[in-house]
């Protein structure tokens, strides 16, 4: 059917003439060589020693990819930057929403700019994963801090468990110490497990509360005010002093309830307007006392020395946990050993006597 | 050499006399036959069922055992008399040694007594691995309840580990309520996480306390007072009595911080003199107000699921960190890699990710 020698057929197309080229071929290869050119490991860590913010939020870009390659790189960048942490101050800070966390950082880290602090800002917000960076996403509350040059702040990261969250933070905090800032802000809401996870990962831990009209000390989350090392009552201006005062009685009351901490710290209460700028200044002397009383007395290493061992610990008893209750066989087998118990069949000591045996 | 015929020689030995019996050996078959009568596990279950004290405290004592063939006979039992337990209300009493529990238990145990119940009084004291039964081995502070046949009195067991300890006293608990006994009092000392462990096995938590000189609510362990559903505050007698109305009032103020408990119930402070007998039952109308409503909400059963669950997975738990971490290369490993971390040669992570490679 095919007339393979025709070369002069009407479907035969000649040779296109070439278009007059319109961009500039030179600025784009150097476009495309800027974008290749992915820094060195080497490269980003110097530039974190020199205090580079772009290649720190580069490198904590790695911490929080899910890609192996990064991971590798992001370990290599961490180790690097490992001689060169530890030299600052951690406080956790904490309250439920509407406590005002984003105003009282704002002021507070202002504060801290004015007399002259690295402050880095990060955020513990699990609940992030589904709405990435929760906290601090909105930066536009923190107006001044955005466009403070002594400040970084990096929202939470995101993450399938807190664990994942957790570890993702603490890599970050070494990094903002190898970079220079030497006083680590880390937002949390009071849900799930978050305070506790902060708690283990600060040098003090700072409760922010709200004078209500007298359920002052409802609602607090069990556990919370033993780890308080200060409470600051917010917004004790105008109308809400009276009750700010009333409830500075009752949270000093509250805390002493508890037995004397291992840090020697007798916890404080104070009141602040962070609106208004007020009380800031008593609070960071009450931070520093304390970091001066537990440097001297031995507690501040000790308890980064534990918290190490904490976070050690906890990694491998999460992954073991995960290996066995996420392996199918035993999720199936898991639920059945259930029902026995619940029907009186089997005790939870056989039932987990027999799901041990599957492995 | 020899004389094999010789039948005289001086060496030559007679048959002698047989001695006069002067022991009854009907009565040593007897005794050899009762003793070597191990009762079988059918006839151990029968017996418990039928509320044999000596069949229950054997059986126990195949739960202590450290014998595997005692282990299985154990579980044999247990699983028999499964469906005969559950039907109790569990009562964990805990306070710090001088607090009185003794006389509160000879106390509390004898009202029950005296209304009917059936009273089996456990307890969870890990250090008795060492002084074996320190609670309650001094069974002469309880001169009334050892004679009284509703009660079934048991030290508590001994081991290594508070989760072995708990878990035998748990499964006493099975063979104590399937034996009849309708009323589980679980004793526990302030001591390490005892307390967590008796909570997590009992439907009410009753805590002891006094009432001291202007320091009621000082040295309370951390935790303890968010678990109680009450607190009694006991020698409330004599010239105690305007002390403990005092302690009472803070208490109350103290039980108060907490939000409201899953089971809805309120805990109450409640004054009593456990030595002259008064307020035990106020105690006990307390309690039983708690079993109404938690039984008619939901929570009563709703929080023995969990907790059967929570043993289910805490055993599962347990048993993977012991594998992992009496590793003898985990063992050695693991000291390596803490001293890394304290040199800042590696991250917490990056040490847990090594050592469960090496497994």
């Amino acid at each position: 059917m095919s007339k393979q020698t025709d070369k002069h057929k009407a479907l035969q197309e000649s040779a296109g003439v070439s278009q007059v080229e319109t961009t500039n071929q030179a600025i784009i290869a150097a476009l495309k060589k800027r974008r290749q050119k992915k820094p060195t490991t080497q490269q980003l860590v110097s530039d974190i020693l020199a205090g580079n913010m772009t290649a720190l939020s580069r490198a904590i870009t790695l911490i929080e990819s899910t890609n192996p390659a990064h991971a590798q790189q992001a370990n290599d960048i961490i180790t690097a930057c490992l001689p060169h942490a530890n030299k600052s101050v951690r406080i956790g800070i904490t309250g439920v929403p509407g406590v005002g966390k984003s105003t009282f950082i704002e002021s507070f880290g202002s504060y801290l700019s004015a007399i002259g602090k690295k402050i880095a800002v990060l955020a513990i917000d699990p609940s992030s994963s589904i709405s990435k960076g929760s906290i601090l996403g909105d930066k536009t509350r923190m107006e001044d801090l955005v466009k403070d040059t002594n400040v970084f702040i990096r929202p939470s990261p995101s993450g399938t468990s807190l664990g994942g969250v957790a570890r993702k933070t603490r890599e970050t905090i070494i990094l903002c110490e190898a970079a220079g800032f030497n006083t680590i802000l880390i937002e949390t809401v009071g849900v799930g497990q978050s305070e506790t996870a902060v708690h283990s990962m600060v040098d003090f831990f700072l409760l922010l509360k709200l004078a209500g009209a007298g359920d002052e000390l409802q609602g607090i989350k069990r556990g919370i005010i033993e780890m308080a090392d200060s409470i600051v009552i917010n917004k004790a201006d105008g109308s809400n002093v009276k009750a700010a005062k009333i409830a500075k009685v009752e949270f000093n009351r509250a805390l002493h309830l508890y037995p004397k901490k291992a840090s020697n710290w007798q916890p404080k209460v104070m009141l602040c307007s962070a609106l208004k700028n007020e009380g800031i200044e008593t609070i960071w002397d009450s931070i520093h006392t304390y970091v001066m009383l537990t440097t001297k007395n031995g507690y501040f290493d000790q308890r980064r020395h534990d918290q190490n061992k904490f976070w050690l610990i906890e990694t491998i008893k999460d992954a073991l946990h995960s290996t066995f209750f996420n392996n199918p066989t035993i999720k199936i087998a898991l639920q059945q050993q259930i029902s026995l118990i619940e029907n009186q069949k089997t005790t939870p000591f056989a039932a987990a006597e027999y799901l041990l045996g599957l492995t």
